[in-house]
């Protein structure tokens, strides 16, 4: 499944539109900006015009969830769509060992019953500007790298901080064209989200992680909640209406949603750095995690309800990076991106103009080397690879809050500038349940990975485990720190950061103990990034200079528009038809003998005789999507609402570095689908009602 | 579970004898050589006199699998027992996808109905002689290592043909305390071995991977064979009598079995090479492969029964490999381990006498270092960790025979000497069922990870790529191979090197392509391996000289004589008692609400209430043993069988490196268990008659 955006971290900060140099520009590529929508290409293809007004309206429908997916509002009253893969994080915070609303799914017969999720923020963008000149006018050129990141980090949240004072949105400056350009966007930002309907896991994610990726597909992949201000459903001035019939085989549709991350203007030696080292140190972090997971899952049903959101998580990117790193691998997918840019760079090399540009591959290259040397140490230390669980992160913010509190917003680490205070808090103070066994295990296998990568003889392995196994050290860790209770969290925040070092919690000293040498780590790697922006903008500006502005960049988690016709797809030398049905469901269920993860629910089995067995169940399109997109309204010309994104095909994996109509499909839960299950298996007449009619209706 | 040995690497050839050098020998500790019984020690803890006759019975009645595990003959009429999880690798090559015997078990209710094992044979200790004298005296001192490894294979080549044509048996010699000493084993052989009872994998492996080396415990793990020889049952002259009650709490019991590798006489440099670089390469290599084969086994369950062994071995060594590696990070063991090295090494050091010993901890440290630099190259390549799949070891297998026929016995690959002949055509003409779409899985996983290991750019890897993806590439062999059919593999044998060098076979090609390097990594660890086992041999004489001789070497998978009383454990603070019955199984199920792999057969079910749920189920006592004891029998003062190794508790994974008997237990399956399901589930009444009066009766 697709799921939310990846931690941005120093090798995903990366490179030119490499992509568009190749020959043929195919026809249905891009994650298009909303101020930059490719008309005239749609207008060719399809005959079709985007107004904007009908930009606006679908701009002003879509959702973006603070936890990494996507949705749209389905209802005049607040009613919010997304995948309930997306929600599962929300669902499972609700969830106790006796109400397990992940596994038996949950349905607010009333408002009354609707419940509040303890940390989730809802976006919608509201408008978008173009911030670049304002933001390079900042850093003069000449300035050395690491004050060019802080002049850089100190404009953008000035603009921020600006633009939340005079508009109260949420505002950000975006990256785009890895440092081409930069946009501020503003969000209303929803904190008072309640979840109003999920399906079992068991049918929304029907196949596991043997299907995950795969096609034909059956999962009824979506789940409601309801945006609330003031105690009262908000009243939203856009939603989609629900179309009933879907969208038929070739129909034009579109995607509006928000796609985590690409790669497709890295340059080479930035794909070859994934290549060779980033991806294998992913994947076996990721594998191991896995089977951790997995085998603790096991031993008891309680295990596998508090682990299961997190060991569907690792499964999901271990898949999605295993078909991406064997994109990297493929010599004729690689063979392209080293012909499209040795013919840039020739075509940089004979014209002086372009000098900069041409030189920027090799400052690329170099910064990527120097990335290379600490991304190791930064990864376990800063990112927190090495303190598994949750605990670490809340002792380590608590701690930097003090410290970044004594700065001016500008001059603070990203995360702590004013614009992000509320978000900030949010996750900080959240309720989420934290389990002392799930806590150890995480943490004990993480520090044996510390220990393993690093070197038991390290000093900073040898201060972190302090004399101890990485068990007996994790033992004591979580036993004695307080930070998983939030009114401790709540009492510490306000401290000085004298008082925090002096705190006799070991989590918190512990991340006092490294955090000098984990902010210096990120200074590097911040530093190394900027020189890298700065080589990427002016590659990105002979770009435009050569091939035209009519371009999409990379993914960021910002809203985009995708599109493609409703096709199905040719494998191993059959043809995929476009769509499946309940029909479908059922016979894969019977074919695998209804064994986990191919058992039906219960009042599934029980409906069977109900449902109209040919409703379309699943659909594939062409559309060019990528993880984050998971829960993105799929709509068609009349801009209504035809089916929710939540997955690639197998063959899609590789769209993170090169977009393909011939195979890679994006799937989607076609919108009949939904209704007939809410209809007809879970009694849910009302919302069944509320979807069709755009509004509540009791 | 235990399983089989490990395959001897070059990190696994070490060190002297150190465990020894503790203040205080644990009283149950060692593993003992069948001429070397701990007879003073036994009578003194538990006054009971070791005689020839009772050894030299239970030695006889020992079996050996060459798959890697142990059993024991229980009838006259040659019936074997071993463990369902040592049996389990002959009954998946037994089982297709109409007959899954894994599954749904087996009964032969007559003679006839019992299946031929396709490539098992089972070996019977007739007798145990040392050539230690003969062996050193052949590699003279000052000879380089490379030409010491020589003379030494040389001369054992020499001593095993000899033995084998003056008695008809198989003869091999085995080396004992690192290099300490070498004894000629002879063994019966056995090639016909029939399966005649194996329950439902379901309720041998109960809990599957999450209950693993866990205790309580509620495994039915065992299985039965019958030896066969002209087509006729053998008339064993050695059988063990069976115990309808089984051992009682505190009882004192032998356990007859082959552990297959313990590090305990290893140096410290040696250990932490294990901790540093062997464990954490071997984990998550392991953890790759069970990901892989998870996700792949989901996707059907014909996909499960064809990976299901496979994935069991790769679960097993990761669980036992993380429990190991855990110990290796105790700083209170490896304290231990530092301390007694040090005590000793300061012994020698104030000796003159002693020098060459003390040297050779710093030639040992030198020699790992140098296996340290060509370990990655020699496991991809040599050990064949780049090729996953049967194909390429039996291509490579085939060119090599043709390749070492040219040279005499003694100068050949210890593999291909003639005293292995008849084993190696054994093992290279099995019927074994070869899946192509689980060779093509598991072939591109692997070259997967060669090329991460090694870089893409690499020399070697792009040879073997030969310009294609690793799934490509492994595509195209898989298909192209004719290797997989075993008509082909009998053809080529016979081969000329030349014409071996001429076959279209892609795979030959490849493993003709890459022999030489890796011949060359094979050539540099074994001398490397020999200049270890010099040098441990110069510690185990210095050891012998100032300790006596009256202790056991690690574990060689050779045939040892453990002890212990049955007994209970202490775990976080509550007591474990030393058994479990058939209620518990039931409670257990039931608290896991039946589902997988809590799951029991059908027939469990609707058996329950003829059951006696008072029956004992496992126990556990505190012999000390390790993988490659699964299936040993477990026997009473009088010899009688009470019952059969299968695991560990979690806390005994740690016995690798240092023998406890506080809290790590060896847990077994109890003889009423068996017999109770023979009569009462299985409605094998004939088979439990044949165990309790040790023959046939029909």
């Amino acid at each position: 499944m697709k799921t939310g955006p990846h931690n941005a971290t120093a090798a995903s900060l990366a490179a030119a539109l490499l992509i568009l140099a190749t020959a043929t520009a195919t026809a249905d590529e891009g994650m298009w900006l909303y101020n930059n929508p490719p008309r005239e290409k749609i207008r060719q293809a399809y005959g079709f015009d985007i107004t904007d007004a009908w930009l606006d309206h679908l701009m002003k429908s879509s959702v973006r969830f603070n936890s990494g997916g996507s949705g749209s509002f389905v209802s005049e009253d607040g009613l919010v769509i997304s995948n309930h893969h997306v929600g599962a994080d929300a669902i499972q915070k609700l969830s106790s060992e006796k109400q397990n609303y992940l596994r038996d799914g949950f349905h607010a017969r009333s408002a009354a019953e609707e419940l509040k999720c303890v940390d989730l923020e809802l976006n919608v963008l509201q408008s978008i500007s173009d911030v670049t000149p304002r933001v390079n006018a900042a850093v003069p050129a000449g300035m050395s790298a690491e004050d060019a990141f802080r002049a850089r980090r100190k404009v953008i949240a000035e603009i921020e901080k600006e633009s939340l004072d005079q508009t109260g949105l949420r505002s950000d400056v975006v990256t785009l064209y890895q440092g081409g350009q930069y946009h501020l966007y503003r969000f209303k930002r929803y904190t008072d989200v309640r979840l109003t309907f999920a399906p079992e896991q068991q049918i929304a994610f029907f196949g596991g992680d043997p299907d995950n990726f795969e096609y034909p597909r059956f999962d009824l992949d979506f789940c409601l909640f309801r945006v609330y201000e003031n105690n009262q459903p908000v009243k939203v001035p856009h939603h989609l209406k629900w179309s009933r019939n879907g969208a038929a085989e070739g129909e034009l549709t579109f995607v509006s949603g928000h796609p985590g991350r690409t790669s497709r203007l890295m340059t080479m030696a930035e794909l070859e750095y994934l290549r060779d080292v980033q991806f294998p140190y992913t994947l076996a972090r990721l594998k191991r995690l896995e089977v951790l997971l997995h085998s603790w899952s096991g031993r008891s049903e309680e295990n596998a309800r508090r682990a299961k959101d997190e060991l569907f998580g690792y499964q999901n990117s271990r898949k999605a990076r295993d078909g991406g790193h064997a994109g990297l691998y493929d010599p004729v997918l690689m063979g392209r991106k080293a012909a499209a840019e040795k013919a840039f760079r020739s075509r940089l090399a004979s014209d002086p103009a372009h000098a900069e540009a041409d030189r920027a591959f090799q400052t690329i290259a170099d910064a990527q080397a120097e990335l290379g040397k600490i991304a190791l140490r930064y990864r376990l230390l800063e990112v927190g690879h090495a303190f598994g669980g949750h605990a670490f992160g809340i002792a380590r913010t608590l701690l930097r809050a003090a410290d970044e509190a004594t700065k001016s917003s500008g001059d603070r680490l990203s995360e702590f500038r004013d614009s992000a205070k509320a978000s900030l808090e949010l996750q900080l103070f959240s309720d989420e349940p934290i389990h002392a066994d799930l806590e150890q295990v995480l943490l004990a296998d993480s520090l044996t990975f510390l220990s393993e990568q690093l070197g038991a003889r390290d000093a900073t392995v040898s201060k972190i485990l302090a004399g101890k196994s990485p068990r007996a050290r994790a033992a004591q860790l979580v036993k004695e720190t307080q930070v998983q209770k939030v009114d401790v969290r709540k009492r510490l925040y306000p401290s000085t950061p004298a008082q925090l070092r002096a705190s006799s919690d070991p989590m918190i000293q512990l991340a006092a103990a490294i955090d000098e040498e984990s902010r210096t780590l990120r200074k590097t790697a911040e530093a190394q990034d900027e020189r890298k922006r700065q080589a990427h903008a002016a590659i990105a500006k002979a770009r435009f200079a050569l091939e035209g502005t009519s371009k999409y960049p990379d993914a960021t988690f910002t809203l985009r528009l995708a599109y493609g016709p409703v096709k199905g797809f040719e494998e191993n030398g059959r043809a995929v038809p476009f769509q499946t049905t309940y029909a479908g469901l059922y016979h894969r269920a019977e074919s695998q003998k209804f064994k986990p993860p191919f058992d039906l629910p219960a009042r599934w089995l029980k409906r069977k005789a109900k449902l109209d067995l040919q409703t379309p169940f699943n659909f594939v399109s062409s559309a060019d999507i990528i993880g984050g997109n998971s829960g993105s309204p799929v709509v068609n010309r009349a801009g209504e609402f035809v089916g929710i994104i939540f997955d690639g095909n197998l063959q899609s994996l590789v769209l993170d570095f090169e977009y393909t109509d011939q195979v890679a499909r994006a799937v989607s839960v076609h919108s009949s689908a939904i209704l007939e299950s809410l209809e007809k298996v879970y009694d849910a007449k009302a919302l069944a009602r509320e979807l069709v009619q755009g509004r509540r209706t009791r």
